[in-house]
């Protein structure tokens, strides 16, 4: 770990991970097998991003024990620890927040965000109060960064600005970090076209294109097409 | 203007404009009417931050005569020159950046993205390059910063693979501004309710408020909604 990066060993990163039926919204593009193999090669791009960026600690929960032996590949070889954690992702989180001691920090970092890059984490835990929010589309926060246990998550349903407004109602100071990067998860085709565009190099681009993905750029908007 | 934002004196931003049936892709939810409105909205929302951000100039490029008394008022409250020009986006833009004299920048930024800020742009004008690019959804070009006159446009089609590859293709150097709120182009249903999630305090959010739009979070992906 580098002098620059170690200055984020106080964050604890906590990444939920899902590998049941993951990401039904691709159903029409992908097999469950498809989409299960896209699923571990955006949290390995997830993973990579957040090891170098120098944090001290990250931690992949999942739901059921069968998860966690599919996923340990990866993750004997990015160096993250796995939990099994059967709660809802309020409730995980909640739990987590809870156990924060003085100058511990804690990210909650989606497995679906493949466009993340070292210096994007490091510019984000870079940013200043109680709590950092990334804005996903639709609401969503994509990631949160938590400097005070009085804070509470809310996801779903418009989490963005749930979580702005419990950081008020508890004078919690807060910032947003401005990222369009970290603003693709990928959730539907739309966002696999963003993965496609601008995710040269990762390995989730590098899987989809293997099983035929790639862009038509035959009309106005670029749209995915799947050559085999 | 303040000492801090003088330093983009030599910056001309440009920004082209179209009030002749605008934004078809919003014709389910909003009346031509509505639509024109909604797009002056945005280009006013987008002249408040560019000017305040510094800038030397401030040009608006319209297709038509009749749309330039339109937005007269929107203009002169801002401090833009309205120049009618007919050419297409392509050859607007290049005709642009081949009379840009030395130590001189072009800026070519999008009328419909009422999220930009000040803050914002001045972060986009810092990035070094012969050209900065940032990125909008579906590999779109939603702002442009060009330092170099050998560089060429080519909107639509995947306008930003294609400018990567003409930058690298001439040998210039290049940057990407990574801005969730500068890829929100307002187009489609979808861009409305990113408006309307982040954009308080902005006159384009402010006018779909004033005609019944809201922000329905009663299903887990928040949704717009019309009240009246």
């Amino acid at each position: 770990m580098d002098i620059k990066s170690s200055k984020f060993e106080n964050i604890t990163v906590l990444v939920p991970f899902k590998l049941k039926n993951p990401k039904t919204r691709l159903s029409n593009l992908l097999s469950i097998e498809e989409r299960k193999k896209l699923a571990i090669f955006m949290l390995s791009d997830v993973l990579e991003s957040v090891t170098e960026s120098g944090v001290g600690s990250v931690v992949i929960a999942v739901p059921e024990e069968s998860s966690a032996s599919e996923i340990s590949r990866v993750v004997n070889e990015r160096k993250a620890e796995v939990v099994v954690d059967g709660r809802s992702l309020n409730d995980l989180v909640n739990h987590w927040i809870a156990q924060l001691s003085a100058n511990q920090e804690l990210a909650v970092i989606m497995a679906d965000l493949p466009l993340l890059t070292p210096d994007l984490l490091t510019s984000f835990f870079s940013l200043n109060g109680d709590i950092v929010l990334s804005p996903g589309r639709k609401g969503g926060t994509n990631m949160l960064l938590v400097r005070n246990r009085e804070f509470e998550v809310s996801y779903h349903y418009g989490s963005f600005m749930k979580h702005v407004e419990i950081a008020k109602s508890k004078g919690l100071t807060f910032s947003i970090f401005d990222s369009f990067f970290s603003s693709v998860d990928v959730d539907d085709e739309s966002d696999v076209l963003e993965l496609l565009i601008h995710g040269k190099g990762k390995r989730s681009r590098e899987y989809l294109v293997s099983i035929g993905y790639g862009i038509s750029c035959e009309e106005k908007d670029p749209r995915i097409v799947r050559k085999r």
